[in-house]
């Protein structure tokens, strides 16, 4: 039985002391719209008007899905191992962007169907070699998908103890996001229709069979929507349970948790129906152009940072949105107030 | 007479090879969004597939505005200089995000009313005490306008001299949503109430006011939108000439100019009615919470990277966008291709 750690409610003092200084900075008060207001969430998760954002990492999280054999995907599967290789060479875009951003990426292997060689920066945590077909079978069995939430916990808290104070949600799956339609529509109640997107790029007739395979799945499987551990047995995925994990697991710790985009928002969608308590702990990074992410965002009412029709996963998204997260800490506590800089305020 | 620097065409078979390099890397094409179309966009203005992006600069030009008398802004005219010596001393939003960003600030000068003695740091290239009220009187004279254009080509040009290789545009000036708004009815014809916002925060009654002021001096003045110095010289502003005189005198030096908000984009609407060839070296970085901004990107064809709701100046969503264009580059150079790791292309 999965035991969830307990996450503590946001610091309301620290809250209101960093709303209080905001509107004494040297700017019309709400001039920097959502910079502000992250400033203020991110005084209130972590009870710093400062804190540091000295050691930032993505989290990517691999694995195979079962599914990839209906044709949901315009990749083929040899491609999660694939890219994983690519993540350790450091060739991919998410390596360039976190070289960027001064971040470190942890890989971890949570379920590719093929072997990956044990190799530097690699943690080898499958769960399985690949989910299930969720269009035949459940695609794991519930306590696998407990394990593999434990294991995001586990990986999360050993990268805190050695040191993180901002941490990023990445993916890579062939064929991922099917299994993050289904938990979508399952959760939200969403038509399947209205929440499936193209993914990697699946032309018109690959978009229907995937909007059928994902129906069909649901209505076999029919997981009870207010169990989402169920919802993940039957058509999740390993690489979206670790990532639930690492989000519970962060927000346990007060550890700002920056969600990418559909996949990692569906594994926050399953971290925030098992433990509530984590979704003032999340920053959305960005809109992505699946269109089911949509309702990912408005089911947890987060507002995402950018909006810049990415649709890669890896953990682009939220390592690219790293700075904007700096900048509202940065803007917090470096500006001149009106009384120290002399300026006069509002008439 | 005003001389204007002729600007060159796109490099248009650079641009193409950055086209080709983008689907050539390890990601589903089209996956990175804009960055992948602005990767493109800056190798085709720089002739280079990695233009060098060592020397940013933010050009913050003030003015002051002789309707602000009308009662058009919620800050006194006083707050211009003081946030000059702001900019100074390093206390403002746009010191913050510069250092953040690497980048220098360039204060100027260009009409404010007060004196502000000499500092470092301080180019004074006063046109004159402020602008006159457009409700009464032509802003400036057209000299004054053509020397105002002619000051921000003269100090862009020293600045590439100096090295810059990324140039950012900003403005302070109390009262210049005003002249800006004016500017952007006169030329794209659009409703002066369409294109006429709270600037720093007026209420519902300094709203109506402003927009009866702009209607007044439009009706007045009646410029002809064809010719963008009377446009100026009837209801502009010395920073706003100064700006539009930097964004000529960088795209003739194929120098990537990165448009701040509504002020800027006031700016970049004059540059390109002088300079109809400036439009390729634009980017746009975010959309104003200035509700007359979308008709300025519109009339530009511009797609904003930012939307923050930001509505402050002085050039901060320009300089905050920075990091997304070096991102850009980064992409389209360091990710490796799908030839390069071994990864299978789209089936």
């Amino acid at each position: 039985m999965l035991t969830l750690p307990s996450i503590p409610p946001l610091f309301e003092d620290v809250q209101t002391q960093a709303r209080a200084r905001q509107a004494q900075l040297t700017k019309p008060a709400g001039s920097l719209g959502q910079l502000e207001d992250l400033s203020i969430q991110l005084a209130a998760m972590t009870g710093q008007l400062r804190p540091s954002l000295a050691n930032k990492a993505v989290i990517v999280m691999a694995g195979d899905h079962g599914v990839a054999a209906e044709g949901v995907s315009a990749f083929p599967s040899e491609v999660t191992p694939q890219m994983v290789l690519n993540f350790l060479h450091g060739g991919a875009a998410i390596n360039v962007l976190a070289r960027q951003a001064g971040a470190r990426v942890i890989v971890v292997d949570m379920g590719v169907a093929g072997d990956i060689p044990p190799m530097p920066g690699l943690q080898i945590r499958k769960i399985a070699r690949g989910t299930q077909n969720m269009a035949a079978l459940p695609a794991m069995t519930r306590a696998q998908a407990e394990q593999a939430i434990a294991v995001g916990i586990e990986i999360v808290e050993t990268e805190i103890a050695a040191g993180l104070d901002l941490v990023a949600t990445g993916d890579m799956g062939i064929g991922n996001t099917t299994p993050s339609a289904a938990i979508v529509a399952a959760i939200t109640g969403r038509p399947v229709a209205e929440v499936t997107g193209r993914g990697t790029g699946v032309d018109d007739a690959g978009l229907a069979r995937k909007i059928k395979t994902i129906e069909h799945a649901l209505q076999l499987h029919s997981p009870n929507p207010n169990d989402a551990l169920e919802v993940l047995s039957c058509v999740g995925g390993f690489e979206i349970a670790g990532l639930a994990g690492v989000i519970i697991g962060a927000a346990a710790r007060r550890v700002p948790v920056v969600i990418d985009g559909f996949i990692s928002g569906a594994a926050a969608l399953v971290a925030a129906e098992l433990s509530p308590a984590v979704k003032p702990y999340l920053i959305a990074a960005h809109q992505s152009v699946e269109i089911g992410h949509r309702a990912i965002l408005n089911h947890l009412g987060l507002k995402p940072l950018l909006n810049l029709n990415l649709r890669l996963g890896e953990g682009t998204g939220a390592v690219l949105a790293f700075n904007l997260i700096e900048a509202a800490v940065r803007i917090l506590n470096e500006m001149a107030t009106f009384a120290e800089a002399g300026v006069s305020n509002k008439e």
